[in-house]
């Protein structure tokens, strides 16, 4: 388990081999024994294996490829209505449309999701996390017709690795660990956290071509800018509201 | 690893065994390798090991026994603090103040404790979820001194297990997987997926010393409530304020 996680890539490439239906049903039935709150399991998942639904779901995506070539997408999305339909069927009178009740399922929901992931993974199954889920979700809440107080949180592509791509890098332990407190980052130390990064040819590479000064500048004038995250910020606001878990 | 989660339960009494800092350093560098969002590493984690620190804590998590009990404490923090540190050194400004990045941030940390949590109980350790770390985040901020643009949102309590508790129940497969699209729920299905649940013997037992009609009421009238809920969204709502998430 150590080695599959340590020797983990994400797979953007897949081959034609189908995800037999039966795999895939084992691995989110034995993902179900990942904490829950309250063991209420407010999450579902929406199997997407039909052509025109990976089509009609790829530009909510930014129409990045791997939603249309992988055999299977998942989107993993925080649940209350199925738990408020249990309660309201049973004299019960919930108080789950807020935005506490949000974040606990998206918890339940992230966690499902990841606990899927490691266990594909091990099955030699090659994933792809999609963080634009959260970019434009009123559009997948539409496509996958998800009902109030259901909210997609995580999309997951999947299929049999047809790449095998180099890992890339990740900070030493220390730059995400804190004893007892937080203790700040010093410029000192994020020189030193973040130089391997900024000197990978790749990175160096990305950085020149871009015609930016610094490997810091990529990321915030170019992949993830003020702008964009503020428009997105007020969608998904609006998405949690439509959603009924936000006043 | 299959068999591992298959047979995991939440654990919530810890041998007196210490965690050496070398197996929990070695579990939380290969959690690294978790996908995150941009490969930024949007999240931080908090060790607390020191009495004195699992006794403030403990009044933040409703005194549940297990945070002075349990030789380490986890708390994971969604953090975009470093990376504004990074860019704010490197000529770069940063946008990442608002709500997208909350829940950009929110799913590094998450997907991250859970791989850690897949990797340890993989090894034999006992880890118990607090769901409470979002009920009054701002004593945790204060106590673990998380600066701006840090939020804490999840806590793992971690120790060698000194129980073996029955296995919880959890819904079958179909109650939680959707084909193509969303499909909701009648109330035969809400009766045929919440019958195991409603029809044990502890669930039975919990319903009449409790003196409520039904199961559901439990939840609603007695663990997560709307008058708690929605006291519990402000909170949480002003610390995502406080903390620079949230206009």
């Amino acid at each position: 388990m150590i080695e599959t996680v340590k020797n983990r890539r994400s797979i953007r490439k897949y081959a034609g081999k189908p995800v037999e239906e039966d795999l895939l049903n084992r691995l989110l039935a034995v993902s179900e024994r990942t904490q829950t709150m309250g063991n209420m399991q407010l999450y579902s998942v929406v199997v997407t294996r039909d052509e025109e639904m990976k089509r009609r779901l790829a530009p909510a995506h930014f129409n990045q490829p791997m939603v249309t070539q992988a055999p299977v997408v998942l989107t993993f999305c925080a649940d209350f209505n199925r738990t408020v339909r249990w309660a309201e069927q049973r004299k019960a009178v919930p108080g789950y449309d807020n935005f506490l009740s949000f974040l606990n399922a998206a918890t339940d929901a992230l966690l499902y999701a990841q606990t899927f992931c490691n266990l594909a993974e091990a099955e030699g199954l090659g994933i792809c996390y999609l963080g634009t889920t959260l970019y434009m979700p009123s559009q997948i809440i539409e496509i996958l017709k998800l009902p109030r107080l259901v909210m997609p949180v995580a999309t997951l592509t999947v299929g049999w690795p047809d790449e095998c791509p180099a890992q890339t890098d990740r900070l030493p332990l220390e730059a995400v660990v804190h004893q007892e407190t937080y203790r700040d980052y010093a410029a000192a130390d994020i020189d030193h956290y973040y130089k391997e990064k900024e000197e990978l040819p790749e990175n160096r590479h990305f950085v020149e071509i871009n015609h930016k000064e610094t490997l810091a500048q990529i990321f915030t004038d170019i992949r993830y800018t003020k702008k964009d995250n503020e428009a997105m910020s007020d969608g998904l606001l609006k998405a949690l509201k439509q959603q009924g878990f936000l006043d």
